[in-house]
């Protein structure tokens, strides 16, 4: 069986998406084509930033030297009823909390930034072979509060908004996008 | 002098920035830095999209193969004021008339769709040592029809809001969008 089916209830052996081959990374790809191609929401990841040195032309002109040197925000942007996405995808193979080290300080600077906008950010946090949508606003309290360094996954299924595995798309993460923030709207 | 004053009515040397070593993308950054800065918007150029064939790694790990076979949309994304902005810059050396032939198909779909989903998305077009924003929704309608190869200077000064060209930002973009957008709430 390719894909696992769409049960509400999870089993450990139906949410074990990375046995397929599938990181979260490409789950998310998956589903923003979804929803791109069923005109849900236009989401999409952001290049990676890179600093063109050099180019060789020719029929396929190609970056022959190119660097790393300017820092990423978040990786996915978009747009969806009529509001606009930042957010990032983190994977942990912690089973018992999520460690704040994988966050950097210029990402929570963004957050706080892309919330004052009016912006919805959120983090999607895979963990224990389980994914949740956790909000920004509440990223950025636990990572500025000297005491925590590490959200709990106890924590994180009680703030979090858990992300169903299920078919076309796989993670149909928009579900918990409503859950978190249009709730009552829809 | 470095800039050229900020007054309403431009005299032909003042929009002259060209002649400053200023391109538009350039001036884009600059108007895009100084709204960060200032808390007014989170406004950035998308990074080119590279696909990275191979990587040298070292302490400076660098792109030694990339290839440019990614369409990319369109250059800027942003939030301003809750409202997700969506829109590229385009420069043409004709004063008469901006050619159609400068928008590409993907491009045209990619406004409509964020249209679609409550975005704002127009061009800045440079012309005739001008710069007007004109909406996405116009340059929708004239690329869609089959009689209008280019939009005449004359019709972008008519449908199009001016950007003036000023002083820190020198130009300070949000105030075409405030006039093309926001109309009556500022």
């Amino acid at each position: 069986m390719l894909y696992p089916n769409n049960i509400k209830k999870h089993k450990k052996e139906n949410i074990n998406y990375a046995n397929r081959g599938m990181d979260l990374e490409n789950l998310l790809n998956e589903a923003n084509n979804y929803y791109l191609l069923n005109d849900i929401a236009v989401i999409y990841k952001k290049p990676t930033p890179i600093k063109i040195n050099k180019v060789k032309y020719g029929n396929f002109p190609k970056v022959i030297d190119g660097s790393f040197n300017q820092k990423s925000t978040l990786d996915y942007v978009g747009i969806y009823k009529g509001k606009y996405l930042d957010f990032d995808a983190k994977s942990t193979k912690n089973k018992t909390s999520f460690p704040l080290s994988n966050i950097h300080n210029h990402q929570i600077i963004h957050m706080e930034r892309i919330i004052k906008h009016g912006g919805i950010t959120f983090l999607i946090i895979d963990i224990n072979q389980e994914i949740f949508l956790v909000k920004g606003e509440d990223i950025i309290k636990y990572y500025n509060s000297s005491k925590i360094k590490s959200i709990p996954y106890k924590l994180i299924k009680e703030i979090g908004y858990q992300i169903r595995i299920g078919y076309n798309p796989i993670i149909n993460y928009i579900e918990a996008i409503n859950e978190a923030y249009f709730k009552g709207e829809i």
